[in-house]
């Protein structure tokens, strides 16, 4: 099955998207990559991934000997001389730059039937706007939504479902956002009946705006969804529910709250123990695992990228600092997400319901 | 000067009220308190607080001695029979609940000159309803807020205004949010010409949803504010901005979204060390001040509490939970915030500027 990589999306790139991709294909047998972008820098940071001088390229298929020779063969590239960068106007940017690494891509998306996904860590704009322009978005659903799997303190994952692709929302499109998590989350997690919260200013069924007070009357009576009420912000990591859904402005909010607050902590740890002496140096040596293994749990690169749901074909955005450790796990969710046809389930669930296309 | 105390609001009520207005007592020289709430069990706890057995009560006025007297003769409770419960409607339990601590409270504010400030640990609703239909709005502000003060990385304070009074708002709110905080931080922090952030989905001018876009082109266009465009939720704490506006839906998420990742780092952290063996617990030991500096710099509850901004008096909402450092902070910033006249301030500000009562 082939993911079609950006090689040209993100802070990192093309080098940790090359060497993502390729630890992906080392770790999955199934998988082959499509990488887009400048041909010659992609084919220099293959070349340094994968560590042989010799390595061809015959009409942008890529063969190799050495430790990584499982690859050999598994990896393609097609050139794609522009680069869209976050600062652009991401319509005009997609519009006016047809050879973008971003715009090539999903076209090959769309056009190959052989391409079952595309992962980027670019401009979020463009890959948002690209993806609804190209790929076009699921018939009955009339806004597709960006939705970021984070880690739980329960040890599991949940959805937030959207965040960041419709900065206003009509309460039709959370009961969408429901619906598609929902598949999500059954299909990829394997969670029965997943428990379904709607973000708010409070837990209580009175409380919140007038967006979300609602799509708490429509949620409670859409069928075939286990909607457990409101939510407070605080517990969207909780582990109590499985989907958290709301509206793109809120769940960018949310979601952005969380990074600066982890990321701060963590700042002050590390500025705490650098200014603690021995001492600290000491504790810390002693709490290296424990560290380690929290960032690790609360690093929502780690999940893997967000799906934007809701549109034909598989795409999935990588955080713009991804390493590539986080791209290797962007391509394998890609890849899991085509193989288990997550898109077919929605559509087929969108059968028994009647969507309004407001 | 005479701070009114809520004696059971809270979940530590009264212990904790009592404690923490005794230790503002015995700080600041210039305060009085007036506790308001069921006056057996508010003496008692004066009485356990104090640790004096001769204590007396005389027309409400409390006297004692021991180590603890310089707070003799400073202290009055008024009897309120009634608690309203953070699970009640607000709206109605204002209206029924005449003999309730936040009632009784707020009515003797709103009467008594000599009363200059309301603290309360209780029913956020509650209290806003009842400052807003008891102590009333400042004429020229259609919307009080809430507006907490969180620590930021640099060390300072950042003011979120609103963080949950107004779930819906209009563009022409936010301006007045931004208005009222500007003197907040002006006259209490002692900034000048404060920055101001309007909290959004993206830095550049351009994001938003319609309500921040509208809001961004009036803030622009307000004279006499420093309003320094559009900061994404990741950067609320960092310090680059001293205010954040916002509508109180989006407050409350980003608010409750920090203080949910604070908790759970937090916990992962102490479940790391506790399973650690003696590794981790040597750990624990060796940085237990770094910890605990963290956990002091993040919590927002000893930032003190949350002026209600926009009504006649003072009204300052300490977190449910606060334990008696929080509630003494709360208390002696009530107190500074009524010397110093933040309203008044607010109120010579609002003759230049023309607002829609919207």
């Amino acid at each position: 099955m082939r993911v079609i990589v950006d090689a040209f999306g993100g802070d990192n790139a093309p080098s940790e998207m090359v060497k993502g991709a390729l630890s992906a294909l080392l770790r999955d047998s199934e998988l082959n990559v499509l990488f887009v972008g400048k041909e010659k820098e992609t084919l220099d940071a293959i070349k340094e991934a994968v560590g042989d001088s010799e390595i061809k390229c015959i009409d942008g298929l890529v063969t190799f000997g050495g430790a990584k020779s499982a690859a050999s063969g598994r990896m393609t590239v097609a050139n794609a001389d522009e680069v869209i960068g976050c600062d652009e106007s991401p319509t005009q940017a997609v519009r006016t730059k047809k050879n973008s690494s971003i715009v090539v891509g999903l076209n090959m998306l769309k056009n190959d039937p052989e391409n079952v996904a595309f992962v980027s860590a670019g401009s979020t704009g463009a890959i948002l706007t690209g993806a609804y322009l190209i790929v076009k978005r699921i018939k009955g659903i009339s806004r597709p939504a960006m939705a970021p799997l984070l880690p739980t303190l329960k040890g599991g994952q949940v959805i937030l479902c959207d965040c960041g692709a419709n900065a206003d929302c009509k309460a039709e499109h959370l009961v969408h956002f429901a619906v598609m998590a929902d598949k999500y989350m059954t299909v990829m997690n394997g969670i029965k009946n997943p428990r379904i919260g709607l973000l708010s200013n409070g837990s209580e069924e009175e409380k919140g705006n007038e967006l979300t007070k609602e799509a708490h009357a429509l949620l409670k009576n859409t069928e075939g969804i286990n909607f457990v009420g409101n939510i407070e912000a605080r517990d969207i990591i909780s582990g109590d529910v499985d989907i958290v859904v709301c509206d793109g402005f809120s769940g960018n909010i949310a979601l952005k709250a969380s990074e600066g607050m982890a990321n701060g902590i963590m700042k002050l740890l590390k500025d705490g123990i650098m200014n603690g002496g021995l001492k600290g140096k000491l504790g810390a040596l002693f709490i290296k695992d424990v560290l380690r293994n929290i960032k690790h749990t609360m690093d929502y690169n780690e999940n893997g990228g967000a799906m934007f749901i809701g549109v034909e074909k598989v795409v999935v955005k990588a955080h713009g600092s991804s390493k590539a450790s986080a791209i290797a796990n962007a391509v394998i969710q890609a890849k899991e997400l085509a193989k288990k046809d997550v898109i077919g389930k929605i559509k087929e669930s969108l059968g028994g319901v009647t969507f309004n296309e407001a």
